[in-house]
């Protein structure tokens, strides 16, 4: 079994090279931190990683959680990492000091998620829902929900779900109809069906605290209807006790990978004895949700690049091992066979796998560094960094998920038959990557997002700044002679992009909404590439900054690694652009007009 | 449960309309065959499918068949269906009369094929694997040889395979190590390990019948100095009694997918007691055996397109039936959700798929013809097919592999969070497709084959016939206004696929063969998106032809469908031949010069 999953030296070049987040230690916030914690902290997340999830993620998958009566059963890992997580302070890592966090950096508390996601993605889950519904009650909670709930959240006692789909609300939130019935007594009535809520019942917590969209009866339609909840499993009675609260597990979803996780089928109300506590004002759920499902976007590019991540190590592992032909005309078949790492192709399916998994969480440490701005500044700053973080969310959410099933097939291909056979991880990672081009808005939905929300928003002022910064860091790799033709190509890729942009807005009003969006799906994969481009630009800037007459052959193997692994993004991944551009370029709506009829055969 | 699984009349368009079988009716070789027979193969095909094979298709991979004691136990359709097969003549309906066979074109011996993969692809390969084992023994094994093994093996009674791979040699048969050592008995002891043996040992059928790889003592080293061995599971007696070979099984694989047929290790001369017979001349094996290869690779991508098949009507019925959201810009919660099929992207990714698995199917119908015309003509024109066969098949083992997997994917998102569920069989199709860019030769092997050898030899003249091809096809569609922008496109890219294919062979010389071979999955994914533009030209020629002023409606939408997943092959996909060219005119060696110690970190 393949034992690397996440690389430590990487993580380190990326935060103190790349993203520099000593400096964050400067502003007050931050400021009884040191890298020291940081590297700490990394240190322990990769014990517990190695030590604790890894181990488990076999036979999570091969066990996967069951209903028993209405008991549904989980590894028991699940309750051993949760403790740890809440002893640790793990799950409140980047919560201000004020609700009982570490107030770490964002930035910061992306890397033991990284590295216990690329452990055990699904043994992972858990705990990132305890914080990002908890995080949702500290930030619209009466100070009575705060001190009820948050504590056994961050403790990892109590599970916190977010609780959205419905049977006939899956993309389409504005259709939700769980109602919620005022009482006389403070709680309000809820009656309703979820489906697909991961985590939502399982006996490694004492109690489940769902964060619910339900819509208050005589509320207003669509989406401006939405009110958000919370709805324990257990509630706590005047007298203390947990007593059950009417939230019935419907059923069990089996699935194709990232099953140890439960994902489950909720129905509320069934004896109408189901009580939820409104959280903030009424109507406003939707905007309240939104943090949780931005947080839990960037969680799941997060997620979708650790898998990539162990599978890029898995695969890296075997072919430094396997012997298998030799070098094409060299075929005098005395001489012995190579490892199959030197084969051209293999390292191309390596760079591949490297260029997908180092430049995915390049961008998403990329947002969580403006998030930390953005929260360490004031004014227009403020503004221009919380702006990057809400264009970019689309992005770092898709490229990662839709590009990371990719990778992992990649890293499976580089196997042979063995990658197809569970006695290696491939094929699991492969099952388990596939989750993410799906859950937290599909790949479509965050197209629609990119181009037809973000993209236009302010006149376009998030897009504007976005432009600013890629061209700050082309202007600075054109000082270094070493970089000349990635600053030249990557110039010439924002021009593209400009040019693409630019065509579509101004066609919009024209053709009509639906054939302005028509392609989206396209143009936030191009968005994407010229993104992570960017990205690598800006690690190759800091490796070729960091390249020494002196340096030691380790640090020059590093470098020149990520030197190449640009290199390649540039020449194999970059030209992708050229046939995205081209058909977005030519908006004959081809798909507007398809007839439905057209598919009878 | 999705219930359609290939569409009945596009195969009858792409039979009669597009590849005009009833001409091949004309030779006297196929004279005894009519349209009426074909119609008849296609509508009892439909029916095993439909009654026998998909519905055991879930049960099929939920119980995987395991090594009980010393038995493998598959689920028992495959006997009944094994049984089918031997009275319907379906294993040697392609073969010559002479042979038992029922002699029918090769191109409509595909066509019962695919209606069985799609419908069950783990079922289906063992008829498969019976019929080229055996077409191996007609085409070069000695009567006796003939008269022992193939009318069984015909009958469906005993399992053919094709013993390959071992632990040592995988891509590299030339380092095949099992021996065979000859016997003043007339067969030789066969020793030695083979892996990934598709079908090996199975509870279905009476005896195994391996065509296997394997050296005889002091053969020459390398690929010429294989020999091909029948060896079976269990020997003839002289009393005519079946007795053990010492064919022994030593492992059952897991595997992703595809988990209907049993894959096995084994191990064979044990107890000093494995007899094989020579097939035809010694060390004649690699030859002889490419016949089968270069039949199993026509069919991995028949497989290939199948299952994406199965997967695109899957989802097409689903995004019928699936109500959720409405379209953009009208976005009245109070009006009803539309089904999914109208949102534009969920038609952009139904053309996908549709545009993949037909245009797919069309270059292995393609090539079927070719296969066909090779038989019945003579001189120069035998040789050319041969040589359009030659070339092409790579690119109809790959592209359908590789955009398979792709397409199912698509199929699978169309579903949202359902299709990660085992409820609807996007899922399993998901896992099942995945083998086929790795068995029959790994997608990079192929590039390697087409860029390597195939394009090179005799001078290019392969190719040359290749080219000649698309042009007819470009000069017939230029004919139609309303095909002209699509007959221009093609026009374009088959220059470009020129200056490409120009540019490597002439620095081929002067970088070397590994560099000049570097970037060749690239070029055979270039080539295979020309192919399929070629492909889709002629079916849309073929859909601008019929479509008459009284056509019925139900032909108006069939045609108009045609030429519409024609305009969107056109518009979407051909373009990505942009990256590609210039990626691959861009020969910098980077994947070449990339030192195994840059992956260091």
């Amino acid at each position: 079994m393949a034992e690397k999953f996440v690389s430590e030296r990487n993580l380190k070049f990326m935060l103190y090279e790349v993203f520099d987040v000593a400096s964050l230690t400067d502003h007050p916030y931050y400021a009884e931190h040191t890298s020291e914690t940081f590297d700490m902290i990394l240190e322990t997340a990769l014990k517990i990683g190695r030590d604790m999830l890894k181990p488990a993620l076999e036979e999570m998958d091969r066990n996967q959680p069951e209903l028993v009566g209405d008991e549904v059963r989980v590894h028991p890992v699940v309750r051993e990492f949760l403790k740890e997580c809440g002893e640790g302070g793990w799950i409140p890592a980047t919560a201000p000091e004020e609700h009982g966090g570490l107030q770490l950096p964002i930035i910061i508390g992306m890397i033991p998620r990284f590295v216990f996601m690329a452990a055990n993605y699904s043994g992972s889950v858990y705990m990132l829902l305890c914080y990002g519904a908890a995080h949702l009650i500290t930030s619209f909670g009466s100070e009575e929900l705060i001190d009820t709930y948050v504590p056994r959240m961050f403790a990892g006692e109590w599970q916190g779900t977010m609780a959205l789909t419905e049977p006939q609300a899956g993309s389409s939130l504005s259709d939700i109809a769980t109602a919620a019935e005022p009482t006389d007594h403070g709680y309000y009535k809820i009656r309703g069906q979820k489906i697909f809520i991961s985590a939502s019942d399982h006996n490694a917590v004492d109690n489940v605290v769902h964060l619910m969209l339900a819509k208050i009866k005589g509320a207003p339609p669509g989406v401006k209807g939405i009110s958000l909840f919370v709805v324990p499993k257990l509630r706590i009675e005047e007298s203390g006790d947990l007593v059950p609260n009417d939230v019935n597990i419907a059923g069990i979803y089996h699935k194709l990978g990232y099953r140890g996780a439960p994902i489950l089928q909720l129905s509320m109300g069934e004896n109408d004895d189901c009580r939820g506590r409104l959280v903030g004002e009424p109507h406003k759920g939707l905007v309240y949700m939104f943090q949780m499902m931005n947080e839990a976007r960037i969680e799941v590019g997060l997620g979708a690049t650790a898998i990539a991540s162990a599978a890029y190590y898995a695969s890296l592992e075997y072919v430094r091992e396997r012997p298998q032909g030799r070098k094409p005309g060299t075929k005098d078949p005395a001489l012995p066979q190579v490892p199959i790492i030197e084969h051209a192709d293999i390292k191309r399916m390596l760079l591949f796998q490297r260029a997908v998994v180092e430049g995915s969480l390049s961008i998403l440490l990329q947002c969580s560094k403006y998030a930390d701005l953005e929260i360490v500044s004031s004014g227009e700053d403020k503004k221009k960094y919380g702006m990057l973080l809400d264009l970019l969310t689309p992005v770092a959410k898709s490229y990662p998920s839709e590009m990371g099933v990719q990778s992992v097939s990649q890293g499976l291909q580089c196997l042979g038959g063995y990658g197809y056979c569970d006695e290696f991880p491939l094929e699991q990672y492969f099952r388990d990557s596939r989750i993410h081009p799906i859950h937290e808005g599909t790949t479509a939905i965050h197209g629609i997002t990119l181009l037809g929300r973000n993209i236009p928003m302010k006149n376009g002022a998030g897009y504007r700044l976005f432009l600013d910064e890629v061209r700050e860091a082309v202007a600075a790799a054109e000082k270094e002679p070493a970089l000349a033709p990635q600053a030249a190509s990557m110039a010439e890729a924002v021009e593209k992009l400009e040019r693409v942009t630019d065509y579509l807005l101004g066609i919009s009003e024209k053709v009509g909404t639906e054939r302005f969006l028509a392609d989206a799906t396209l143009y936030l994969e191009l968005f994407g590439i010229v993104c992570i481009a960017w990205q690598w630009l800006l690690q190759a800037s800091a490796a070729q900054s960091a390249l020494k007459d002196d340096s030691s052959e380790a640090d020059v193997n590093f470098y020149e690694g990520k030197k190449a692994t640009c290199r390649y993004f540039f020449a194999y991944e970059l030209p992708k652009i050229e046939g995205l551009a081209k058909r977005l370029m030519n908006n004959d709506g081809l798909t507007v007009e398809m007839k439905e009829a057209y598919f009878d055969d």
